[in-house]
This record gives C-alpha cells, structure tokens and sequence, in this order.
C-alpha cells in the first residue's frame, strides 16, 4: 500500500503517451540501442542531418563571434517580447526579403525555437475540430506526431520518384475537401534531396489557391542545393496564395543545436489577417517561450556579416559528398536511387529486398546494419515509405566512404546465393 | 473578392485567441503603450521579475565564460538527445541534491525551456478530461493561461496575508474532490515575497498526500531570502507526496534571458513512475525542442563554479532594496504592506482606493501612474487580486528610490481633500 497507486487521484492526458514510432529521433534511437558495443570501429551516423559534430561542416567563426559578443555585452540576459526582439525580426525579414518579389515586414516575422517550434505553431493554429492537412509521402514524420498530440487530421499525397519527387498535384486535388486547410511543402526536400523548379512550385500555389488552401513552405533547407535547380522560396508567390514559411539557421549556419528558427508570413495581400490566422499565431506565441535573447542578439550579426566563401565551402562539400554517395550506392545491388540528390543533405534510396537472404524489410535492414557494421541508416518505414531507406550524405567525405564500404560488405553477405 | 476570404477554406482554433489580457506579460504591455513618450524622465520598471538590465545585478563573469567556453569548443551545435544531454542532467540532479534528504538521479531531470516550459509540461500531462488543479491567489498568471489554453480546470486556494501569506489548507481540503490532481506551490513566493517553513511545507505536503494529490513546486526563485526563513526544497518532502519541482536559472543567476530550466521528479518511492506520470512527461518532450545545446553544455560549469560572493552579493542587495521598499510604503497613505517580504523579488501591497480622488481600482491607479510619472507597476487584478500592487523591489538601488518618489508625489496629488 505504501508504494501502491490506490491512494493518489492523478491520471495523464493519454494523448501524450510516448510517440518515439513515428520521430526520426525515436527511430534512431531504437537504431543506437542496437549497436554492437563491441565494434571498435566508429559509428557512421547516416541517419539524420547534423553534419555539425564534422570539422568540414564546422560553422563559421562569424556565427560564433556574434554568439560571444552578444554574450558578452550583457544586454541581452532579459526577457525578450513575444514575438522576438526587433533588430532579430528585421534582420529575418530583410535576409528572406533578397529572395522575393516585395518586401517582407519586421512584423511578418516570428521567432521560433528551431524550425520545430515553427511547425508546432502552425499546426497548433490549424487544428480545428474536423480540419485535415495535406503531408507529403515521403516527408518528415515530426508533421504526423504533432498532428497526432492535436487531433488534426492528416491526409498523405505522394511525391513521385518517376518525375524527380514532384508533388503529384492531382492526388493532392483529390484528397483535399472542405475542411482541407493547408498543405505541407518541403523544399529543398527532406528527404528525396529535390529542389522543385520554379514552375512546378508556381503550379503547387495555383493549386492551393484553387482548393482555398494554404501553403506551409518548410524551407530549413534553404539555400542547401547544388545541382542545376537554384533554390526558389515558396513566399515568391505569396501573391497567389498565402504562404506561411518556416525556417531556420540550424542547416545552413550547421548549427541545428542553436534552436534558432521563425516563422514567416509571406502574404502581401492580407489575407491571413483577414482570416485570423495572424492573432492565433500571436496568441499561440503568448503562452509560450522564444529562443534566448542573446542567440536572437547575434541574429543581425550571424545573417548580415556570414561571407559567401563559407556558404560555397558547404556547398562544394555536399555536392561531393553526395555524388560519392550516388556512385556508391551504383556498386550495391540491392539498393537503387531513382534520383541525384540536388540539394538538403539526404537521398532515398530503394531497398530491393528480394535480392537479399535473411532480411525481410527496411527495419531489419537497418537494424542488422547497426548491429553488424555499426552504421546507422533511417528506415523508409519512418518515413511511411517501406522498403525504402533514407541515407543522409553531410558527412565528412571519409566516413562516407567508410560508410559505404560497411554497407557494401553488410549487403554481399546478406545476398541470395544465385 | 480578390483581397477577400471567401475563396479560403482555412479556420483557426480559437482557443488560442490573444490571452494578453490574463499574462503578466500582456498587462505589462498595456501598461508601457500608456507611458508618455514626451517625458524625459527613464522609466521605472517595478513590474515584472528581471533585474539583469542593472549593472548591480549582471550575472558572474563564471556563467559568461562557460557560455563562451562551450560556444567556441564546438562541442554542442548538435541536436541534444529528447530530455537534455546527460552531463547537464547530472549536474542538476547534484545541484539539486545538496538540499535533499536523498540523492537526485540525472533520470529524474527533463531540461526546459525556461521555467515557462517546465509548466507547460506538467499542466499538459495533467490534462485530461474533467480533471482540475488547484493554483495559489495571488499566483503566477501564466499558470491560469496555460490552464485555460488547456482545457484544465483550475480552482484557487487563498494565501492568507494575516499570515504572513501561507497557504489556507483548510480551503485547501475544501476545494479538491476527486478529480483533482495537483496543488502549485510557489516558494519563494511570487508575487507575495514569502519563505515558508519547513513546519508549514510539511503540513502542506501532508495535506496533498492526504488528498492523494501530486505538489508541483514553483521554485524558479530558489535561493533568493534574504530574511529568517532559509529556502526549503519541496522536494524534502518527497517521501510524503510526489513532487514535481520546476526551476531554472533564470533568477538565481540573474539571467531569465538564457530560458534554461528544469523539471525534477522529487519521488523516491517512484511513485509518478506508476501513476504513469514519467511516460508521459518524456510523450510530451519528445514532440518538443529543448534548450540550445551549448546552453546546456555550459550548465554543469555554471553550477559548480558559480561563487558564494556572487551569490551573496545578490541577495545583499535585494535585502537593501526590498528593505527600502517596505520603508517608502509606509511613508505613502493609500498603500500597506503586510508582509515584509523575505525572498523572491516582488512585494504585495494593499491598496486603499477610498484614500484617492480620481481613482477606482488598481488598474487605473496603474495606468495613470504609468501616464503621469512613468512608473510600471503590476495592477493585483492581473493576478486575481483587486485593489492589490505586486511591486519589484529588484532594480537597482537608486532607480527603487526615484520610482517611490514619483508614486508618493502621484498619490499625494490624486489623494482625497480632506
């Protein structure tokens, strides 16, 4: 009785029941606690995209320097206003503003722990009773677990690997119904690697604009591409439908463990005043907390004075290693990829698994290849994509190879015996 | 029609219109949109809990220098594991644990986002249909809004001010039945200045266990007395009824600014365990972003190194200025003080309305007071308490003088003839 549970009245909201099936976060570390500890080689942690632990993708002193300096100067250890302190909001808006067709406002910005806290904002702001929302299939599972904590419904439209991962617009005209409120666009693409072209985004706006719909653009990969799409942000046309963009410094300043991130309402026409979208993001705002005031203090600093040369070393990098990672995965049998990654820091890779002996699907895959060769690859099944896996390429070059060669012999001795 | 809403399918949740009106924050900013912008005298910020904009109360150098420290190792721009990465945890678990009967694990530590999130947290655990809580008057608003954005319940219990604001607990048993879950407790109490006993935070545990409801303990003023009553932890009390203790450093350490806190599971029969209560704390985080990962990387240098002279410089000063405070009270009619306060940093004070010609409540009284002599105060009626003041005594020493000398002239002139 002294340590029984009869006496006390307590119960916990259900909903919250712990949800690690469906994060990538849970995913992987399911996948750690599979490691051989025995394995003196080092973990490959191709599972997710935090290239930062690697000196090739080491920030630029400029970010740290304005981390230290804000730091130092003592003025910024105060609360900040809700919604992030000026010069921070007016940095966003103007570096976003480079990429658009108008200008965005100081007012159209608010700041966000990561991009995370963007997501649950919006989400939070759409969940009516009955609402639904458009996710991409494949996408990024964190949607489908905050959907789930507030009761939003979630309709899946597919991303075809055929037409290099283009949404396929007349799924998505044939899911949506009254009570569709937005849709979900990530570009560059977590995790097919896309970066849509300017037109196809055009025709994602109409479409939305047709079924009365709002865009939510996850751009915290913006910026990241190295093939021959250039980077377009979805706000370019804010003027067709209204665009709620979210965003971060997490990916391209490599620092995803800043958690500085916004959300951004590109909408020259007013519309998501008019809707009350803009007071329930403000009053979503209010009961919560911002990124601390000394990270949002070195914003100006971080987005104005960051050199062009430390952007293009990223770059460059990425594209190598991504092209590493394309003419590997062509010397392994049983794993193909239908499309050269252009930009993010992730390819997906079909599983063929009739190729192999004793392994049934992605999870196993992954599972013995944690265990066996201490290599950790996301399953497609995370991603609502069975037998698929996503491999992420910001690594530092040598691990990738070694990856890869881990990966090769792991699959050789897994091969059907012909 | 172009500009219009009627094409939009898109409806907000409207639970989460703006709750300015029932946050601190959100009367605050009332009132500093009714300052005079052609007074040229700085204004006095006597209503809201940061000290850290007065060089008289600037962090330690020792906080600083882990800040930078672990900005220029490198070592923390990653994503951290769900609950904080472990080395912070564990030197919480030891900090916390000095004041203990019992030793804290680091498994018992969830970092937050600040105090604010830690609450957050535990309001949405305890969330669940038809469930109620019970919230101290006067208290901390946010809980009311957190509540109320929640859909729980809440019902108060009086701190009675002819005793030196301790809890009523015979109201106490009176308002809980069995669908209450939790008591808040706030020690040191904001907004009333108190340290309970270890005699009274027993009783209260008593009751709660009685109740076979949880305590969850406010205790992000931790450390700040400055009078007879030394800081007890609730979670002393641990082995008579669950505590849950949310802190943070915001206070201690002067920099409310940096949104590191915590939420602690004082329980060592392991009892939130059973209830179920951890699975769903470590639910609700999972779906979250936690504190920036070089913040918590600096945690461990800031607790361990940070030097009793600074601690004790602090409260020297909040002795002084909150021993000024109670002295210019009493040279001003229409306000008393019950109670001396003797931590925290805040003062409650009566207000007497029928000694003023032209003033009806203690919103107006706040509002003209902001007008005429730029002076910021928190109306009581922001914490459920009408014709009360919460005063902050913790500005620097000559700003609290100047502050009470434009409120003695304001209520000099808005006093009754006699």
């Amino acid at each position: 009785m002294e340590n029984g549970t009869e006496r006390w009245r307590v119960r916990v909201n259900e909903r919250l029941k712990a949800k690690s099936a469906i994060t990538v976060r849970g995913t992987l570390m399911k996948l750690i606690g599979n490691l051989n500890k025995d394995d003196p080689r080092p973990t490959v942690p191709l599972g997710h995209g935090d290239p930062s632990p690697f000196p090739c993708f080491r920030t630029t002193p400029v970010a740290e320097d304005a981390i230290v300096d804000a730091v130092r100067s003592a003025k910024f250890n105060s609360y900040t206003p809700t919604f992030g302190i000026l010069p921070a909001r007016r940095a966003i808006a103007d570096y976003l503003s480079c990429d658009l067709p108008y200008v965005l406002s100081p007012d159209d910005v608010y700041l966000t722990i990561g991009c995370i806290q963007a997501i649950e904002v919006i989400l939070k702001v759409l969940a009516c009773p009955g609402a639904n929302i458009l996710l991409p299939r494949p996408g990024f599972p964190y949607y489908e677990a905050c959907a789930a904590s507030l009761q939003l419904e979630v309709r899946h439209f597919d991303l075809n690997p055929e037409k290099g991962w283009e949404v396929d617009l007349e799924s998505v005209d044939a899911l949506a119904d009254e009570n569709t409120t937005a849709i979900v666009i990530i570009n560059p693409g977590n995790p097919c690697g896309t970066v849509y072209t300017h037109q196809h985004l055009k025709k994602i706006a109409e479409t939305a604009r047709k079924l009365g719909i709002l865009v939510i653009a996850d751009e915290v990969y913006h910026h990241l591409t190295f093939g021959t799409n250039p980077f377009v942000p979805m706000g370019a046309f804010g003027s067709i439908v209204p665009v709620i963009t979210l965003g971060s410094i997490s990916k391209r300043w490599l620092v995803p463990g800043w958690r500085l991130g916004w959300l951004v309402t590109c909408d020259p026409n007013g519309i998501l005043q008019k809707l009350g979208v803009i007071e329930s993001i403000m009053g979503c705002l209010e009961v919560t907390s911002g990124p601390p005031t000394f990270i949002q203090g070195a914003i100006p600093h971080i987005l104005e004075k960051s050199g062009e040369d430390f952007f293009s070393k990223t770059i460059d990098t990425l594209r190598v290693t991504a092209y590493t990672c394309c003419d590997r995965i062509k010397e392994i049998s049983c794993i193909t990829c239908p499309n050269k990654p252009e930009g993010s820091m992730f390819v997906m890779v079909k599983l063929n698994i009739s190729l192999l002996e004793d392994i049934n699907d992605d999870v196993e895959f992954c599972l013995k290849l944690a265990k066996e060769e201490s290599v950790i690859i996301l399953p497609g099944a995370a991603l609502g994509m069975k037998n698929w896996l996503r491999i992420t390429f910001a690594v530092d070059p040598s691990a990738l190879e070694d990856g890869f060669e881990r990966i090769k012999t792991f699959c050789q001795r897994h091969a059907k015996k012909q």
